[in-house]
């Protein structure tokens, strides 16, 4: 069995540990800069945990779960030894891991995380990227462990699923919150707006998102977009989003 | 049985004739403007159509389902001789009605309708208005055909319900478009995408918005907001919208 470490203890590594745990591949130790994320992921997984990268074990696998912004300065002070390493993040090109080991690959879920969240592993694609045939190998034993559905994407793709992922995910789910924000501050309730919400994501598995776009900005109804613009007077920024959004949905739909 | 008319023959208008058909409700006619869609939907409907407000057939009740700016000149021109009229706009109040007939009121479904897709309508929201007591229980009455949801909410909670709805439907579809927009432009499957975009609404069954949020935005991680900013220089629309919704998922998030 080889030796896995887990740098990170944020929701994708909590979620990822915890699917290695489920599918027999044990974490031996867990890296956090903050101790209460290290010693709380480490207890679910049954794994040591430390702070200091001084004091990460040497391992046959590490996987790299950090924030893009950490990535780095916490990589340059770890003795990898040659061992494969693998990150997990959308926006980082696989070559940035080669100053670190001869032995790097990308191994990247496609999905929304939370702590508290337990996800349905088995349906995300895992997109995985390796510097050689070998690395690839392992690191496509490791991903099909854990999905059904794991596909070679390189990094430049990758790039291009990541900026497409904040578009349907964080903003979509920023949608759903200044919707929220509406309601509340009418003494309305949200719940209402949930058979709205269901079928409009149910529409785009069977049309084009362009198909299925209905209401006052793709009619160009005006009467309306200025009632509501003239509602969000005391909401500058969701004035202006509203503004900017129906701009852009004229823009698109006729493009 | 009352005779019953319908104003409109758009996305609601056929959703609505629709649904009054399956619960036997009979349509006696369609007016529309354009006489390829009067036909249309009369043809479905197995009623008669018009497309001039002159022909307009009496009836106990008018179902006006048109686009805001063509209410108020087609309304202007049909003799509704005191039946009873109602509109099924979110953001139309119930008193802009009160010079077209003495008995008035709203029947809101709240929905995204296309042409071409059935909905489930028994579980649509139908929100419900009238100017008596008499006039809500008629409407009342016909709504509970239609959907096992109805609710009676008045012109300022609806006015609010339909800005809320903009935003979790037409700005969530409009995401959906520019996520594969991305994809297309880089030539990848949007359908990598599906789980993520399932996870990201199921969330949000359990979870406030606000909790669910994840991504670079709300962990304020500028190197990956710059890369996807250089990666949207060609689509100025686009890096505009990206720039400030990631500004206004910072500020919604820390309010």
């Amino acid at each position: 069995m080889k030796s896995v470490v887990l740098i990170g203890a944020g929701n994708l590594a909590t979620q990822l540990g915890l699917r290695f745990k489920e599918v027999g591949v044990a974490i031996e130790q867990v890296y956090s800069r903050s101790v209460d994320s290290a010693k709380k992921l480490a207890d679910l997984l049954s794994a040591e945990f430390t702070t200091e990268t001084r004091n990460i074990f040497s391992a046959d696998i590490y996987i790299i779960a950090l924030a893009d912004k950490a990535f780095h300065s916490v990589l340059e002070n770890i003795d990898f030894k040659n061992a494969l390493i693998l990150h997990t993040a959308g926006s980082i090109s696989l070559t940035e891991l080669k100053s670190y080991s001869s032995n790097y690959g990308v191994f990247y879920p496609l999905q929304t995380f939370s702590k508290e969240r337990k996800v349905e592993f088995e349906t995300i694609p895992i997109c995985v990227e390796a510097n050689s045939e070998e690395n690839l190998n392992e690191i496509k034993k490791l991903a099909q462990l854990c999905s059904k559905d794991v596909r070679e994407i390189n990094s430049e793709q990758r790039k291009s699923l990541h900026l497409a992922a904040i578009f349907c995910c964080n903003f979509v789910n920023h949608m759903y919150h200044l919707s929220a924000e509406v309601t509340e501050t009418h003494a309305v309730d949200f719940n209402i707006l949930r058979p709205l919400i269901k079928e409009t994501v149910a529409k785009i598995d069977l049309m084009h998102p362009k198909d299925a776009q209905t209401g006052p900005a793709v009619r160009y109804d005006e009467n309306i977009m200025d009632k509501h613009l003239a509602q969000l007077e005391d909401e500058k920024l969701m004035k202006e989003l509203y503004a900017k959004l129906s701009k852009s949905i004229n823009y698109y739909q006729n493009k």
